[in-house]
């Protein structure tokens, strides 16, 4: 397998995460966001919505968006239950990553790390939907050690990406001893 | 089945239309969100995410994220497939429907539709990525005539719900001949 990607991407990081758990071989093929090379037309023929990560399975086939990519890996494996209940609970929290925590948290990220701009010039709205997502994570995992029932899952991977490096884009997980623990548990079990 | 939604959201009638689709009968618990109705502590108990839709199955299980819902609802019948590779393409709509396309087409519709702001009031960069968003599906379905394969699908349904209101939120379809086909034959197979 190919993973196009950027090292410093959450959303390419999941699919290395997950990759390595399971110990699927790859090649790591490196695109370089920030300089645009999402952006190529080689790029956009491989995924004409210009976004990383990719993968190009052994048989040739393109798979893009960092989270339908752990659905398909982790399909039959423990890292995905079985029950086709058990499996929305696990995709209502990749949908709400997507949706409810990524474009805050990783964006206000971006803007600090990858633009080196200064954490007082992040857009208030972002901010405050990035504390509240962390928020919802702190209060769910004061309930059980893992997002989805009593087992680590692939919505583990996806939230632990950017969460993980949350307090780069200027949000802080000292007040969030849940996430903190869960960080920690996430770090052992992915060894990263 | 009970869908807790409100019918002026895209997100919301996506479960509708599958479930009308599929014959699944539901009681519809109408949720107003301008007025706060998804923040409610009751609402809160319900979906912790404090987003709708939200539906409550027979047995009582709760679900959230529509479309997290509607590969639930979809697993097992024509509009999911059951290739691993090939949930994986709807999979990959579904996502991109949830980054790249709802935060602009139906943030920008909310906008006006909802607050009832002027066009020209519409963020530069919501507009841009909307554009952008449209365009994507433009060339798509040039080349097929449904976004995975030759069947329609649940992405169908999930990019349906917001371009055929795109006109709502100050988005032109009139030079995009393919997702006005497109659309015509969502309506005519969805029946709305």
């Amino acid at each position: 397998m190919q993973i196009y990607g950027d090292q410093n991407s959450g959303n390419c990081l999941k699919v290395k995460y997950l990759a390595d758990a399971l110990g699927i071989e790859y090649e790591w093929c490196n695109v370089d966001v920030v300089e645009g090379g999402a952006k190529t037309d080689a790029f956009s023929r491989l995924n004409p919505f210009q976004q990383v990560p990719v993968v190009v399975l052994e048989n040739g086939q393109v798979l893009a968006q960092s989270n339908a990519i752990l659905i398909y890996l982790a399909h039959g494996t423990a890292w995905l239950p079985g029950d086709p209940y058990w499996q929305a609970k696990v995709n209502e929290w990749l949908f709400w990553e997507q949706y409810s925590h990524e474009p805050y948290i990783a964006v206000c990220r971006f803007h600090m790390f990858y633009l080196g701009k200064s954490k007082e010039s992040r857009e208030a709205w972002r901010v405050e939907r990035g504390e509240a997502a962390l928020d919802i994570m702190e209060k769910h995992l004061g309930q059980q050690p893992w997002l989805v029932g009593d087992q680590v899952s692939i919505a583990d991977i996806a939230l632990f990406a950017y969460t993980q490096v949350a307090h780069e884009g200027g949000f802080s997980l000292e007040h969030r001893p849940r996430i903190n623990a869960w960080l920690q548990e996430c770090r052992r079990l992915l060894d990263v």
